[in-house]
């Protein structure tokens, strides 16, 4: 087994069911992910936390629009002029790849994409750059437009491209969900869902996909009231930040600053800016990433979207790859709203107390959800030593874990079976996430629920039949405590509130045999 | 306004934001819907209750698959040769129609398309069709395949389709998680996520959409064993049936009988078959749909998909288009597996305890998300008089609202918003869907939470602020209780546990003043 933590969590994805290569009967095809159960449960715990930290209690809208979108759309927007990127076909194996990835790789150089095209293809004669496949020639690169093409209905005229963002969506329909939230402002809309980039040669696995599903926000406000009522939420969290300055003179080393005084100081452009960098600071830490593996990048002007008047990166150090976004924070303007206006003809403008009008300027968090997955499996990674094997373990925030608890018979007789499963059964009605597990011995399958993250499981035994009395064993600790059948749910509640697994009974065992 | 039930939810829908249609402001596309708040709320919630009927109790696995698929796993499903439909373009003005539903609109005939490609040219010709939109001469008809297609990477020679069902994902990946199930069969794979169908000719809104989410099950077992473990929870539920004999000939009145007598007279091939359409039955009333207004439908043999070996329609009586498809249960036998198994070279089979081996067979239910939410929404809906105007209510099953209660100050001075807004932020803490509610009179707060389906509103007045006593109303009696703020999260859950509101606390005005 390798050494690498990527590799080693891509082992256990693969054999667990958190998240595999997509085709594999076929080969595979790079890009392509496809999340087994654990993976689909985590996803979707993740997405429920988003929804908390972003939406539900501010009160925002959530839509679901089309992936497929007619090209009008996209003209309109400025991605069909726009989302592009280098290309280079090899003349001897018509494999196709990133300019700048292939400089980025040969020269240990980062953002090379925002030098240009000239000097991309300058960068990729003067350091003779091949193919990395079968080392022929190099094409000149060439713009590569990086939707995926389609045509809508039977007679095969209508050209449409699947999404690359959703935020598109929720411009076009800002109109309606203005009228439904009764045009008050500010205001956001919210996405989630699936979005498609033609990427021309992923690599890295879960880090740069052909299809993931994105978390997206648009936060409308006026331009000439840009206050955020939810600011002192967060305005004294602290974040680490790389300043286009700092960006511009290869600084590495963040500053570490309030939010506050990032917005005093002219950092961050607006208060929304600075609060939801404020807010995805605590979610990516509720996701179990320390403040000192994060940080906000700046994009330099020649490296922004064209949207863009004002982007951070928000970065997580993983082992595996070291710095990757996980979202990004972009001030769009009225860009959108302004180019769909002009090019449907539909006023979108906003109408202010004292009868002025005004196209609202936007401020957008987004997040891709497959990246979370892998950085909230990383983060939560540990290898353990028992009985001369290791063991892996994942330590997913308890509310993430794909499973609550897990329920197992310490026999499979005696009537054993029939008292987890009645327990299983009566916890599943309660909401838990739970799952019972039958098959090994109770070690194996400790280790079957620690490998998948489980924080509790329970064992059903001679003294569950007799005295009503079963274990409850911990993963991160190892601990056992002893606890009545008919305070289980009183106890889990507690434990999912925060206590300590000595919290919930008389310890039974302090560590383990495997 | 208009006196057709679709015409009036939909107006509803797009005024509130449940649904409408896509791309507005450059026009529409047919076949495209866009869902908003309240109508992704209303999806999730039923997707949700999906999990509940059919996965969480059961263990079952639920993966997630991309929608992008290369064309070789459409050339081993059959989708390739097989996904199409009878299209006629209009020689006059180019559109693109379906040949079948042409005809059933003229001669008010269903399942033209079972007849096949010679009755379909044959009937368009009999009939004397023309464009329905400018009355031009039509082309005879072909056969159009109804996948997107695209190209997947830089230099475009892999062609990918976007998939039209999800289905495939789950038999491409089925070795991978029967291993990770630990090799027992018989077990489930899951799937809920978008597919896209290239529709020659959408209609009817929500009904015929060219992007939809579905929501599918692939049930693999032993031909030789394929006894289902838990039958015994939906034997004796009732079912309505129309067998492929009546089917044939043309009874439209089905048989009703309990799921274990049509196993045991061999209507139903299998077991399983009959204990997801008993599932099915259930779930559906747990929307709202009574017994009455379901059936299930056979297919006739040419009515099948190619994969298929039987196959039942639910259906559900909409006032608004009569019998619908809500879900497709298809034996679809060893079909899919060995399909892939040829095409891949991988081995497929499965192993028995006596060492023969065995390609799983496939009970399939399949659900349309956008179908079902239409669906709840036109069997909760009623107009109801009040004061000399029709007011329109959602009487949703409890919980599927997309919101469970709304929070409203009396008048917005005084303190009252800010003890409402403290309930308020209480019951967001609580887990409840909740509403804050501030504008207009306290009747039309009540009528637009009617409007959207709230089961209950509480009223924040001069008593919650003396004597921390409150009113709550029902949207179902519009009767109003007195209850102790103390007492709300005790009597909520009450409520979302059955209770009538009238066992909440004493009334305080049995029906409103609007």
């Amino acid at each position: 087994m390798s050494n690498n933590i990527y590799d080693i969590i891509s082992e256990i994805s693969k054999r667990r069911g958190f998240f595999w290569s997509s085709f594999e009967i076929y080969g595979g095809i790079a890009g392509y992910v496809t999340y087994g159960d654990y993976g689909v449960k985590l996803k979707r715990n993740i997405e429920a936390l988003w929804r908390e930290y972003f939406i539900r209690k501010q009160g925002f809208f959530e839509i679901d629009d089309p992936i497929t979108n007619p090209s009008k759309v996209f003209e309109a927007s400025g991605h069909l002029a726009n989302f592009k990127e280098y290309a280079t076909i090899c003349n001897q194996c018509g494999r196709g790849f990133r300019a700048d990835h292939l400089i980025e790789e040969k020269i240990a150089k980062e953002h090379v994409e925002a030098l240009g095209g000239e000097a991309i293809k300058q960068l990729l004669i003067e350091n003779k750059i091949k193919c990395p496949v079968c080392g022929g020639e190099l094409k000149e690169p060439t713009l590569v437009l990086t939707m995926f093409q389609t045509q809508i209905g039977a007679t095969g005229n209508d050209i449409g491209y699947m999404r690359p963002e959703a935020a598109q969506g929720m411009f076009m329909n800002f109109k309606r969900c203005f009228q439904a939230n009764r045009e008050r402002i500010p205001f956001a809309i919210c996405q989630q869902g699936r979005v498609m980039r033609n990427e021309i040669s992923p690599r890295r696995g879960v880090h740069r996909t052909r299809e993931f599903d994105i978390m997206e926000l648009e936060l409308f406000f006026d331009p000439l009231n840009p206050s955020c009522p939810w600011l002192k939420d967060v305005e004294n969290e602290k974040i680490r930040l790389l300043t286009e300055d700092m960006v511009e003179k290869e600084v590495d080393d963040p500053i570490e600053i309030t939010v506050k005084e990032a917005i005093d100081r002219k950092i961050l452009l607006t208060e929304w800016q600075g609060y939801f960098m404020g807010v995805s600071k605590k979610f990516l830490c509720a996701l179990g990433v320390s403040d000192d593996k994060q940080r906000f990048r700046a994009h330099l002007p020649n490296e922004r979207s064209h949207y863009s008047s004002q982007t951070f990166d928000q970065e997580v150090f993983t082992k595996s790859w070291g710095w990757i976004e996980v979202s990004g924070h972009a001030n769009r303007t009225d860009y959108d709203l302004n180019s769909h206006m002009k090019a449907s003809g539909v006023d979108m403008t906003v109408i202010r107390p004292d009868k002025t009008r005004f196209i609202p300027h936007v401020i957008e968090p987004s997040f891709g959800l497959g990246r979370l997955v892998y950085v909230v499996m990383e983060f939560a990674f540990i290898q353990k030593q028992a009985n001369n094997a290791k063991r892996n373990i994942f330590k997913f925030p308890r509310d993430l874990a794909p499973y609550h608890i897990s329920i197992q018979p310490l026999v499979s007789k005696d009537g054993l079976p029939e008292i987890a499963l009645h327990i299983y059964n009566q916890l599943l009605d309660a909401g838990y996430r739970a799952v019972y597990d039958e098959g090994g011995s109770i070690g194996r399958r400790y280790a079957r629920q620690d490998e998948i993250g489980t924080p509790l499981a329970i064992t059903i035994d001679y003294d569950t039949k007799e005295k009503g009395i079963a274990t409850i064993r911990d993963r991160d600790t190892w601990m056992q405590v002893s606890i009545s059948i008919k305070e289980l749910e009183e106890k889990l509640k507690l434990y999912y509130k925060g206590a300590e697994i000595s919290e919930l009974g008389p310890i039974f065992q302090s560590n383990e045999e495997q």
